[in-house]
């Protein structure tokens, strides 16, 4: 090894790439199942952090989209690289899936298909860029946005969702950050981390104030349809009439099954500015030097859409929403905790920690990892999502096991609670 | 539409996108494709033109993987999203599938699961990526590493595969291109486009000249085995003791599986020395803003290695020399076309075209737009690979389309060879 050392070597890593890496929820996760391992706890560990609920039977995907892909790949007419944009019936299919109740149609031609709606994500980031442009990201959000504009030098500005207005865009707030430089601002509807779901008008509002903006609009709607509450889930593309919309999703949580990863972008511009700025040719481009989805689960996806009754869709919209009302009334419980909307939407939801009814707790981090220590509970800190002393809950998983997970939140919030 | 243009949207599309995809392969396809639907030819196509023979019924890939994905996909243990690097026991396969031979023995910790080799490369250059740095490429070569170079803003320097040497690296031109700024070379073996396969001494060389300018060496091996000429396939990490080795990999090539998307980037590093330079958590971080390969194919990988059998590989290897040499044996026939080295690896031969032979045609393009557009026969040209007037052939095809690709082409050259 002493030779080792008389050589220089000449290669080193890219600290832009740790940097923004530091953006994900991952990292958090990773330092909180750290804690975990040194609680000496011997229950079960109850996650309450992630929305990945595919493990639990009770949301085990339809046999009916298993058989699709089984059918796919043993046809053997999917083993080869799929074309760039995927296989011309996938995106038929996403075409049709996607034009339901819309005032125009989509093509095939606006739909391009990614592994899963981060990869969506990580190719919209980039074919957006330009020397000196922002975009607007929500707060709180989904943090991998943020990362992917570090990678890709985006200047990122954060207008706020507004918790006692049921999570909505703060849109005068919105309106004071943007300039000329602005390009674009992200909608995640229904909401992560807040569980909501935007009305109409309110979308409306978002359309024309991006259009006065002069920007357009990226709606990540990967929990497309999971809408339980009293809101129903509108797409923003009813809106690309008056604003042109990138519309993000996958199967991933409609289906759960985000081991699947497929997903897509959809251009939805029938005034077609997207495509005279060029931004259709560049999501082209990178579409080029990039990855694909597996293409026979590409070759699956007009069965599994042609073929999912609406009963498993019912079945998962009950359970979501039966979790969410227990998840809700036994928060009201909890005295340091406030919950500012009852989630109508997703697998989320957002609370606010008191944390001067608390004793010897500084923070949403200390908070969580404090819990998992000595409760074996995995909550994301809302720091994770931009939004300090907040908590992200996932209500997704089996009713017994977050009603277990809940008990065990409150009797660590009354054990560390202070005492007058 | 009048209101639509008084409106300023203030979105552009990236254009450093649009000119790193200007070096993929697929580009320089479509042009050709776009010439065959106004040849008016009403044979079959025959493409001598991509690496991807899956589609070809010979070519199929062995039941016993096709069977594990199922078995993987209807356990459903594998619907969730998988960890960043990949799942454990698939990353267990790939350590011990690549460490026979090995005088050390990797460890599940080396491998990180990628989409297909492909997203292995999308990785690796931007983790590598340093003010001023340059990276050192063969030259032909793969177009996708020349991509994702421009796109991370590495700077490129070619060095060349020598063809009167069996395509072996001209280890002096490289010695004069590297400077204090040069982080890292690429080598592809079985090699894309040449069809060599490096001899055991010469990547002794190579590692000893890496070393000597302190540089790692990344190693595509994405055609890994497909050696059936007379020097045997040695992987690159035998000599990870001597200079730190990237080894990137996949199933695509050796089961014929491009479409399932499952390959991986493995640090061979006895030493330690990608560890200490950052540069393995660096690959951890990207790994951890991007997409994951498809959860229920990393399930199958074990019974994939597990269970296919040598028949399977010597099949698919007694095919691929048969093909090679009918290849080598017709090409001789024609006069303007040169092989200077007969294939042993991969699915791919590189030969020079003698334009001063040929009547009317100008390079290598324009070569292959005519033969496209008279004899409905897709070839790729050269520059597409860096090297001008010369041609890619596939000859991994059926055996008889590969004979009637020929006759064809050879129709076409004396068609068009100067009557002296
Ligand atoms: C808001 C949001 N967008 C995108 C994604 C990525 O989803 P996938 O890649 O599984 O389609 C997620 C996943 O959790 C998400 O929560
Ligand atoms: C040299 C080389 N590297 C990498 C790849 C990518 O292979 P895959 O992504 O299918 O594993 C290819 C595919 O053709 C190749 O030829």
């Amino acid at each position: 090894m002493d030779e080792e050392k008389s050589i220089k070597w000449r290669f080193k890593a890219n600290e832009e790439v740790s940097r923004a890496s530091a953006y994900t929820i991952k990292g958090v996760f990773y330092t909180l199942l750290k804690h975990l391992s040194d609680s000496g706890d011997d229950r079960p560990v109850i996650s309450l952090g992630r929305g990945d609920p595919s493990a639990s039977p009770c949301f085990r995907t339809t046999p009916v989209a298993e058989d699709a892909v089984v059918e796919a790949l043993q046809s053997s007419d999917f083993n080869s690289c799929a074309p760039d944009f995927g296989i011309l019936p996938a995106r038929r299919s996403v075409a049709e899936y996607l034009s339901c109740d819309l005032p125009y149609k989509l093509s095939p031609d606006d739909v391009y298909l990614t592994v899963g709606a981060k990869q969506a994500i990580e190719i919209i980031l980039p074919a957006l860029v330009r020397p000196g442009a922002n975009i607007l990201l929500p707060k709180p959000g989904y943090p991998l946005y943020e990362a992917h504009a570090a990678l890709s030098h985006l200047e990122v500005r954060h207008f706020d969702l507004l918790p006692e207005k049921g999570w909505e865009v703060d849109l005068d707030g919105l309106k004071a950050l943007a300039n000329d430089k602005t390009i674009a601002m992200v909608i995640v509807n229904p909401g992560n981390p807040c569980g909501n779901v935007f009305a109409y008008e309110h979308l409306e509002k978002v359309s024309e104030t991006a259009r006065e903006l002069g920007i357009l609009v990226i709606a990540d709607e990967v929990y497309d349809h999971l809408a339980f509450g009293n809101t129903p889930f509108v797409p923003m593309r009813e809106f690309a009439a008056t604003v042109p919309v990138l519309t993000l999703g996958s199967i991933s949580k409609r289906w759960n099954v985000p081991g699947w990863r497929l997903g897509w972008i959809v251009t939805c511009d029938p005034n077609g500015i997207l495509q005279n700025s060029g931004i259709v040719d560049c999501i082209k481009h990178c579409l080029n030097v990039t990855s694909r989805p597996t293409t026979f689960v590409q070759g699956a996806i007009p069965q599994i859409f042609a073929k999912t009754t609406e009963d498993f869709f019912l079945n998962t919209l009950n359970l979501l929403r039966e979790a969410a009302e227990t998840c809700y009334d036994k928060l009201k419980d909890i005295p340091c905790i406030t919950c500012p909307h009852k989630p109508e939407g997703s697998m989320f939801v957002m609370v606010k920690l008191n944390l001067s009814l608390l004793e010897g707790i500084e923070d949403d981090m200390e908070f969580c990892i404090k819990l998992v220590k000595e409760e074996s509970v995995i909550i994301l800190p809302g720091v994770a999502l931009g939004l300090k002393n907040w908590l992200r809950i996932t209500f997704a998983i089996e009713l017994s096991s977050l009603e277990d997970g809940l008990a065990r939140l409150k009797a660590f919030c009354s054990r560390h609670s202070k005492k007058h």
